[in-house]
């Protein structure tokens, strides 16, 4: 089969690989039908994920057709069409048994494996490991586009952002960073009722993105006066009940911390390269909150059930279209996804 | 009236101030009985606290005697005995109407204004504004020890510790700390059915007053292996579920990072001078939690009822005696605790 394999920092190549077979009774083998690419296979690619070697089939997101299924495996089989998410959910471990497989036991202690430690998605076919307790079956009437980013940038949008930044119904939510992972809490923020969601980012083209999927309100990060603009949007000037990092960098988690109120919640969605300095000479006294964490996945199920009801517009965040022969224009194009105006591709088989 | 008076960095004095008088229709008035010094105290004597000014009465926890009452006071009449609490809710602001006085809006922000932005309680007499919604009676049959740190050691380490933490039955909770602040999530870590009770500290006879109030176990945190024996203690060696840092300094805030499990919470009680820094870089994958803040003192009433039934014994901290013109030796020994194995000083009316 053909695959897009990691070769060290910076070399990647379509490429001519072995098929996959089953290894474990568990497993199943599914036929890759759509993927995307994440920020973190940009990640990955400069050499910022050390545990990712050479000769490893990158993604971690698709939608598949059942090829082979394990001996173990009985509730799934051939012909099924199934969303595959980014983590896997070995169902044994303490940590899987609670439903939070981010820090599955059996895999390690992460539960993102796919274009990480084993082979991933960004392939003509691909091995699912404890696949009966990590993947959901696509329902019937939607299409593998409605389906997709459930398979990561919603639920970590979702989980990471808006649960775990308590969002109640009515709460002001300032959203810093408008990629996926930012979009995703946005879309997800309105389904928890959220009364006002304000888009912050450097790019006026990617918070218009979010006003359209959902934002009520946009401020330049860039803007000197940004805080306190964000602060002001909240009812009585105090600050935001939840303030959700989706970017990365220092400067974003700090923003968070200035314009979040007393008893708010920081949610830190990002992926950070490097530390941050927490005032808690000032924050000690300020009842904030600050969570953080890789996304389990555990409401992808929560998810489909608003995207079947149609509360739920999840292909929204398709914005751009390739074969899986366009791979590496597809990388291309999404490297540069300001510049595009890109939020996700879509890469379906040839 | 006698009061102990704040004369700016490092000057106190027992000295003769006009007695306090009703200013407010909410306020009452009343005698002081018992009192006690807070760490918090010492720290203002420092100069730490530059919103307390020269000519301030300092201390913020009593149990009284109601002498006058306001015109708007119904619920209240001299002679009443009443548990004066650290924090004053004022019953009306946003923050009152949800229980979270401790960013009291009418008073300006924070909820603790006794010893800081109004005359405090180490005195014969003190005016407690917004009295009906901050104070409760102490109930028949309960001497002024048995609810003194109610007023705010307890409830910190049961709010800002162990409720902030998170902690359920069965946790393994290590508490970083064992003043005032760290027993007192020590005795209520109990009261919650934490699995197993870790108490951290320098100080060897500090431990040992903690097992005697019910930890199970404690790790030397000069040890250079703590983090490594703290972390045995869990089930499975991958952490414990509760860290509370009850210091204030960066080193035992960073081991409460460096011992907690994924999905576990850092609950921080300490008072901090500095800010820390923060290993997002390795910790936004964590699913760590990590809380702060100033308490609420929302949990009086429910400790009361713990010590009523007989299930908390509050008076455990108390280690000296003093009356009120001694008040500046207590001060002398409380200010070289470790020293005096002292936890609590007890300080009455003459």
């Amino acid at each position: 089969m053909k695959a897009l394999v990691y070769h060290g920092p910076g070399n990647k190549a379509w490429e001519e690989v072995p098929d996959p077979v089953l290894r474990d009774p568990t497993d199943v083998i599914a036929k890759v039908d759509t993927t995307t690419i994440c920020g973190t296979d940009l990640h990955i690619l400069k050499g910022d994920v050390p545990a990712v070697t050479d000769g490893r089939i990158l993604g971690h997101e698709a939608i598949g057709t059942v090829t082979e299924v394990g001996d173990a495996v009985t509730g799934l089989k051939p012909g099924d069409r199934i969303i595959i998410p980014a983590i896997t959910n070995c169902g044994k471990c303490s940590y899987c048994k609670n439903n939070q497989p981010s820090h599955c036991q059996t895999l390690g202690g992460v539960g993102w494996v796919f274009g990480h430690l084993i082979d991933g998605t960004q392939a003509e076919y691909v091995r699912v490991p404890f696949a009966e307790t990590s993947v959901h079956k696509v329902p019937e009437g939607l299409d593998d586009e409605d389906v997709l980013f459930l398979t990561d940038a919603l639920p970590t949008g979702f989980e990471i952002g808006i649960l775990n930044g308590n969002t109640k119904p009515g709460d002001t939510v300032a959203i810093v960073g408008a990629g996926p992972v930012g979009l995703g809490a946005v879309m997800t923020a309105n389904l928890c009722g959220a009364g006002r969601v304000i888009t912050v980012d450097l790019d006026e083209n990617r918070m218009d993105k979010a006003l359209e999927l959902g934002a009520t309100d946009k401020v330049n990060a860039g803007d000197p006066d940004a805080v306190a603009k964000i602060k002001a949007l909240s009812p009585d000037g105090l600050g935001v009940d939840v303030a959700i990092e989706a970017v990365g960098v220092p400067q974003t988690f700090t923003m968070c911390l200035d314009v979040v109120r007393p008893y708010g919640t920081v949610a830190n969605a990002g992926v950070h390269g490097k530390p941050v300095e927490l005032p808690l000479n000032e924050l000690w006294i300020s009842n904030v909150r600050i969570n953080m964490g890789l996304v389990d996945c555990r409401t992808v199920g929560s998810l489909l059930n608003m995207v079947r009801s149609g509360r739920l517009d999840a292909r929204a965040m398709a914005t751009h279209r390739f074969t899986m022969s366009q791979m590496e224009e597809a990388y291309e194009l999404f490297g540069n996804a300001a510049q595009h105006r890109a939020v996700k591709v879509v890469i379906t088989a040839d």
